[in-house]
């Protein structure tokens, strides 16, 4: 058996070696929320196969390169983002979903603020696009991307992530329009509030909205640190 | 370049196939719950670098096998069991993790019912240890073992998944028990037992304890049926 092809494997393992012929890729599923619409940061398809169809951003892992790394380095190089929420969400492993042969895919899940940080748009085919709007996609993209949406709807509820959509400075009014593009359903504002505010985590800027057709809310911010400090307790009790 | 040993590449597509040079594992957290103690079943390792150290239930993805089908084969091989709480938690694939090479592996978590599913022990190697006796383990199985541990932490406050682990018919006593194990924290009796049957969740069997050193409880089991209709109205709360 030749295995020079195989430059990774230890040949006191030969039984393994035929083991060894699957690829792997990260996909990243980057959202960005936009004028009361949640988008998410697709490409067309240069693949002979789905040539023109909505992909996702990802790539091939590199030999010699963390399944992690690879993530960060599909967000740098296709977007310029270089600190962002990205975090591991699933793996995608059906024998058919690639066309080239077996290839597992690690889905990411992503999120930015698009305002704090402009796209350095490297790459002209990147396009944000609303996620009610997409129907089909190259591969088994749209599963992926449902499977990260229904992720997070669930994390947003449990964890203060959804920061990361907004700017430093949001007007309690925006910060309930994110949660209900998200989860599709609408909240009374009162309660909404309320439970803002009970929350502890909410930091009165002193300033206004501005250039709003509506009335201008006070501007907030979230203390990061002050949740920190509560998450340390982590029992947040019976859910279900 | 040499292919045969690539069966799976469509040879158009050759500028991938140096990618093509991973293996692909499964590993499986097993957890089980046995008077008072939370296990996980583990084998002796038979790499030669690990030689008797702890190691997780696991093997190779297939070239034509799904790797959730995977997952549901090692299992079943390895146990004998068929039918049990069985999800994808994470995957891990950092470049030295394995010495024969670039070896990605996904992680599932499985509970399973200690007392009703009897291992048909086809391995006679297969140990149930407990969570808390384990210091180090063979490859990163260690830091999977946490990961899915942490899951399973949280998992059991959003989800009713912990009645995998009893038998059909339990008492409240117990249930308590296999919480305050999992979390490491203790509950306060009246508090715990208000909580679960506000949830309308818990069904009176009509029927006591036997065999039992302390005053003998009541049997409950769990509604999975209302439980699912109830699911449907997916939002929780804001929990953070």
């Amino acid at each position: 058996m030749n295995t020079s092809v195989l430059p990774n494997i230890n040949t006191d393992l030969v039984e393994m070696a035929p083991h060894f012929q699957f690829a792997h890729s990260v996909d990243c599923v980057i959202f960005g929320y936009d004028k009361g619409v949640l988008n998410v940061l697709l490409i067309e398809s240069d693949h002979p196969d789905y040539r023109g169809q909505w992909s996702l951003l990802g790539d091939l892992l590199r030999p010699n390169e963390d399944l992690d790394a690879a993530s960060y380095r599909v967000l740098r190089e296709r977007t310029g983002l270089t600190d962002m929420f990205l975090e591991q969400v699933k793996t995608f492993g059906e024998v058919d979903r690639h066309p080239a042969g077996r290839v597992i895919t690690t889905a990411y899940l992503s999120l930015v603020n698009v305002r704090d940080h402009q796209l350095k748009s490297i790459d002209n085919a990147l396009q944000w696009r609303s996620v009610n709007d997409i129907d089909t996609m190259a591969f088994d993209h749209k599963m992926i991307l449902d499977a990260c949406l229904a992720v997070l709807k669930r994390k947003i509820q449990e964890e203060p992530i959804i920061f990361n959509l907004l700017e430093k400075k949001f007007s309690l009014r925006n910060l309930q329009l994110v949660f209900e593009q998200i989860l599709g359903m609408s909240f009374d504002r009162r309660n909404f509030r309320k439970k803002l505010f009970t929350t502890g985590l909410l930091v009165d800027q002193g300033e206004m909205e501005r250039n709003v057709k509506h009335r201008p809310g006070k501007l907030y911010s979230f203390n990061r640190e002050a949740y920190d400090q509560i998450k340390k307790k982590s029992f947040v009790g019976l859910q279900f």
